[in-house]
């Protein structure tokens, strides 16, 4: 495709500062003809970024917000304190137009909360869902992709029927388009198979979704399917979801302490760990979704995409490679086709 | 202490029949002298397993019961069918006094089902809890021992504030007594450490935990803590906790899986793995709880342990262990003080 894609990246907010955000977007414009990139924030900071990086200069622009949003504030009273604030500029490019999309590795709950005040909710989706990807067993689509996509994972706390149904098309439209998956096998996560299990919301949804033509509706899964990744979607409220993925994210952490453990007390561990190479990073491959780039905000009329608070410039580029994409291929239009 | 304690133990329904549960019956009576079993279920099946074993016939006992809950029935209608179920008659020996506690191996649903049937609810304690160990990272109380306990995960779907902080007194007794930690710490599990996180239910619970004198409380984990084990009793309501057992059961299965892909493929592999046994032992020793013996059912009158459907017979005559000490140390009791 020819059509130029300009992508509005929040420089600012993220844990280890503006540097691999500019960095980040410094690659891609060397890279990849089709893509812009407007960095919002800090007008001498990013320059200042930006003068230690090779790029090609017709691909990147900057634009100044004077303020930014900590990471560890509370978003509405940030939001409210600094309506100039770096996200909301770079909301407010996207929904005027100058830009097709949103970036940012900053605070989430502000990500979430300056598009819900800047864009516009698709038709029949009553609220947003963060939808996130996580390292599983099985393998997944055409790529053969080594995870899964859970949603919501914390943009909501408790849900309704109605809600699940919404995420349920959102993360098959997204699943479909990222991750090329023809027909992406979504279900509920409950705790057992048949359809009466669960809350009267997952009961309800699961109903709803058996009826709905347009989503290949496989039915519950449980604990045990998450790791194992016996489906391309996984569906559940938001505050199940964020237990879960922190809980994966722990998981992980612990493996590899183990592994750091056994490394340092003898030379033959060492040495069979040496041997086992392979094998170790197959695990930590599994275990490491932060190489997986970002993570959308899905239900709005924008793509907006939240990369992790402590993405390095590598992460940085793939969220923005992975917002063009959802850009080219009418993630919006797919979810609302989905909803019809 | 010299005071002889009776263990009802229903010997049906199990995932590998009555074998493991007569074994492990057998092996106890020759080891410890306070222990009596009684065990329930078919006479005939019962005494050709015990026929098999080498035990103690002053301590071994067997109660005719015709009939059994198979486990993948619905407890509700099985133990309607089926009045004079192991379970249920296992359950009338403790209630009328000619057993202490009640320990079986069968289908989960029907074990807290005929509890509730048969036991009392303990002043304060709107609704019963299962509750389980699970394998942490950090070590807990004075026998260093590698895993936490969590409850509800599994006898509740949703949970009021007050369910919750019956769960936090219950776990806490059960804490004490079973891993002789003097106070447990107890946590709620929510989506962020701060008191206005999680929903109404945890956050109100959350203000009401902070109130109470007898009992530890550190406020709220996440997700990340699970693994890591930064506390002694992780309380939550039964569907989380649910989900959260079952895709730590699926971590393990997946983490096995690898490791039998290493070994198999290469040579090199197969020899690093076994210069890592020790490492790879204390991996799958924390992701394999099933060695910890049975999880208890918090809230009754009457001590109630339900074992692994899949228990061999160690696990059972830890599981009848487990009931002696709760009833020598008077479980019930140390719950009732703590609701006071």
């Amino acid at each position: 495709m020819s059509q130029t894609i300009t992508l509005a990246l929040d420089a600012m907010g993220s844990d280890a500062g503006s540097g691999p955000l500019v960095e980040g977007a410094a690659q891609l414009s060397r890279e990849d003809s089709g893509l812009h990139v407007v960095l919002v924030g800090d007008e001498v900071e990013i320059s200042e970024h930006l003068a230690q990086q090779r790029y090609d200069a017709s691909r990147i622009a900057i634009v100044h917000a004077p303020e930014s949003v900590p990471m560890d504030c509370k978003p509405a009273e940030a939001l409210e304190a600094s309506p100039d604030c770096s996200v909301l500029v770079a909301a407010r490019l996207v929904r005027d137009g100058h830009a097709d999309a949103l970036v940012s590795a900053g605070n989430t709950g502000a990500v979430i909360l300056a598009a819900s005040k800047t864009f516009q909710r698709l038709p029949g989706i009553r609220r947003a869902a963060l939808a996130a990807v996580y390292p599983t067993e099985q393998r997944h689509g055409p790529r053969d992709d080594p995870f899964a996509l859970m949603l919501d994972v914390g943009a909501t706390l408790t849900c309704t029927a109605e809600d699940l149904v919404g995420f349920a098309v959102m993360g098959s439209a997204y699943s479909r388009i990222i991750s090329d998956i023809g027909r992406p096998r979504v279900a509920l996560l409950s705790n057992g198979s048949e359809p009466s299990k669960g809350t009267p919301a997952i009961v309800e949804a699961h109903a709803r979704l058996l009826q709905m033509q347009g989503i290949e509706f496989v039915g519950n899964v449980e604990g045990l399917d998450i790791p194992r990744g016996t489906v391309d979607v996984v569906v559940c409220e938001g505050f199940l979801g964020n237990v879960v993925l922190k809980m994966l994210e722990g998981v992980s952490e612990v493996v590899s302490d183990l592994a750091k453990d056994a490394y340092a007390r003898k030379f033959l561990w060492r040495l069979g760990l040496t041997m086992l190479s392979q094998g170790m990073q197959q695990i930590r491959r599994m275990t490491d979704w932060k190489q997986y780039g970002g993570a959308p905000v899905l239900g709005f009329d924008r793509v907006v995409i939240k990369a992790h608070g402590r993405s390095n410039a590598r992460a940085v580029r793939n969220a923005l490679k992975v917002a063009a994409k959802a850009v080219r291929n009418d993630l919006a239009g797919e979810i609302r086709r989905g909803m019809e």
